[in-house]
């Protein structure tokens, strides 16, 4: 049987005469991409055109919901209440499905940005918080989870479909969890190690730990970048490896 | 055959800590509400609340988009673009469906807010991107319109689903349009009248414009107000009138 | 000699077409207010008529920034980074003060709203952002802080003049601390209590704690509440008390 | 007597995560800058990073106040009063000042932004609007005034000190006033001729009209714009022409 991955990223997070990011040279590369919402970045008129480049370039779409704090660009945790969390959540799937139906397009994931992926990745609680969120406006969304985090044991509680995700350009500890930022070599700049992890984990199921110890890590999609030019490059890299080793790269949805 | 009549009212203008209307008190009198949608007013939370009142008060919900500016209530016009004023629609009916949906909710309209409304009746370009938004978004949704107004005619040249609305406590020109809020005697305050006008605007399909002349209106829906202690008083008075004369009161939408 | 205290109180929390509190009624009773900058509540305009109101009732006015969460009324911690909070009350105190300097008054103080005054009571890099940003923009400005908190060493180590408050409402541990609010007691609601404890806070200057004791509380200002009809008839018993007693009320810059 | 002109510059128009303008690139060619104030753009964060920067420069500070719409930039006009122009405009002039204060220096000018000065050279109650504000916080502060508008007479109405400026690239009608930008050869783009002009307006007092006819221009300074690297080319040639021409190059306020 043919391995096949997805690639997944952050798009759309240009606001009013703000730019950020280069979505129309990435987007091609990528697979799926998680489309900012007007809380933490993004507007209507952004969106709008987001989903017509998603049509246009045949990746699937997910909504990318994030804390109401555009000045911090929601890398600021708040202590919003889990129930409130749930309603900024559906508030944004439901904003961007209307972007999603005008264009006659399935969204097929959500995935929480920044400090609310952080939150939801370590408490339980606003894990199910999103799930929940998710499954009060459409229960067949794919919920996207860190690997091995509370994120996956959320929507497993709320028996949500839902992928793991795994990261290019960052080093893992040796349970599998990621390094944190602060740490020394936390990320990995090296476009050839990128592509090389990558390739390890969508054929071997594994990554080589910041100890250096081979860990299983089970991902359906690994997440990249497309917000600097460098990043663009290795998204590029990153596909033709895949490319070339004869992987197949689809939406985790199909 | 029976009359029927809609009353439509608009709700949930609650906004974080600040409290705004008499939701609870008023909804058991009306049919539709109009639902605001985080832009000139309410946020995720009191969204999710206004469609539980609903769903518990059997009323039928449409959104109620508005300009962007909290600060101005929506009541402040702004040179937006007709494509900026479709894409700000297209995203608060999506957000305030994602509420519905979760609600068990089939939304069942859509009713511009403030100076939105008012631009949309005068000048058909932004009638046009109002309902283009709706159409895109879910084209089975009625346009709630001013009578004789530019809004009839963009719902009519998009081949949209609408109704005219008539305002209980506002006076008529001869020409069947609203006396401006600037001119003397162009809302009524006292309730007996208003409610005289409101059954003969739903037995007769007329009104009898500041000139003394009698009109015809046609409505299929009378918009009433619920942020007053007064305007509930006048609210259940037109009710229990409209009761007492044996009409149907039921979301137009049925 | 006589005895003095000052009474401060949150004003000015009303925001566009949002009314919050019963500031004309108040104000009379009150020596010093806290007025909100347009971050966490108020706006331009309610700013000036806050001003306006307060030089008519000749209370000394101070700043009461807060975080950029209008929905949440600044009530929910942001990870902000100290930097970013001296930015962002820098900003604030300038601008109420443009106001001030308008309607010919001088400010007095600066008092953190909400969350941010609980991080900067428990935190002390909090208490010194907000320290520093007093002493950048104008260091005759007092600080107002909790008494026997990190605010009160932030203000000692910058060298900034500062007042201690004791909360009218509030109990107190045996270390003259705050009750939490999650636990019982930890508001006084019977207006008498509140007026006799006010009364010992000013002419003893202690306070019964939670658990019975007589605590030592050293306070030059008490904080009061005029945000519910009930809060105003507690600010009027505790005026009166206070009048009776001999004690002269008067702002705490005088 | 040696001619001395300013070159004023938009600045500081960054927000959050997004960057935008060539500030530190175009700032020392230019003599005065106008600083975004947090309501079109802007944050307390990037107050603070450009006054800093202006003060390693040189340049005399400005506040550029505007319209609060982050999502528009300020060049959607919005139907605010006169009096909610003023105390948009007071708020955004103390929390400017902020800054300045703590940076050490002193305010020169207030500059609208946008769809406000766009409004304030044609409506002279938005011209007096702003021209109370700035009385109001600071009278000595200039109002930086489009040539030959209503602006003009507004400062001259309320005896406020003023400047008039003239655009470096737009082109000018036989009155004297600034061609639409619908109009072909509205802005002009080629560096020599742009160069030339602005060397003839500081030397003659002149310019060159649309229909090609000499007329007389009055400005005390050049506006010049930093946002794009070909702006930043075109502002080093101006100055380097003034320069070689011995014109002085200062602050107008000096």
């Amino acid at each position: 049987m043919m391995k096949t991955i997805d690639l997944n990223c952050d798009m759309g997070e240009s606001f009013g005469a703000y730019t950020l990011g280069y979505d129309d040279l990435a987007m091609p590369f990528v697979t799926s991409i998680n489309v900012a919402c007007g809380f933490h970045a993004s507007d209507p008129d952004h969106m709008a055109k987001t989903i017509q480049l998603a049509k246009i370039n045949g990746v699937a779409v997910g909504a990318h919901p994030g804390f109401p704090d555009l000045v911090g660009f929601g890398r600021r945790s708040m202590a919003m209440t889990p129930e409130e969390v749930k309603h900024a959540v559906m508030y944004q799937i439901g904003a961007l499905d209307a972007f999603c139906r005008a264009a006659g397009l399935k969204m097929q994931h959500v995935k929480a940005h920044g400090a609310m992926y952080n939150m939801a990745e370590k408490d339980l609680s606003f894990g199910l918080a999103i799930a929940d969120a998710i499954q009060a406006v459409n229960p067949e969304l794919y919920m996207l989870c860190l690997a091995n985090s509370q994120m996956v044991t959320a929507a497993k509680q709320k028996g949500l479909p839902y992928v793991a995700e795994a990261f290019a350009d960052r080093a893992y500890t040796d349970e599998g969890t990621l390094v944190s930022r602060k740490i020394a070599g936390s990320v990995i700049h090296d476009v050839k190690e990128v592509v090389a992890r990558v390739v390890r984990m969508v054929k071997e199921g594994t990554v080589i730990s910041l100890s250096g110890r081979e860990i299983p890590i089970a991902a359906q999609t690994i997440c990249v970048h497309g917000d600097t030019p460098g990043a663009v490059d290795m998204v590029k890299a990153i596909r033709t490896a895949l490319d070339e080793e004869g992987i197949q790269l689809q939406p985790f949805g199909k």
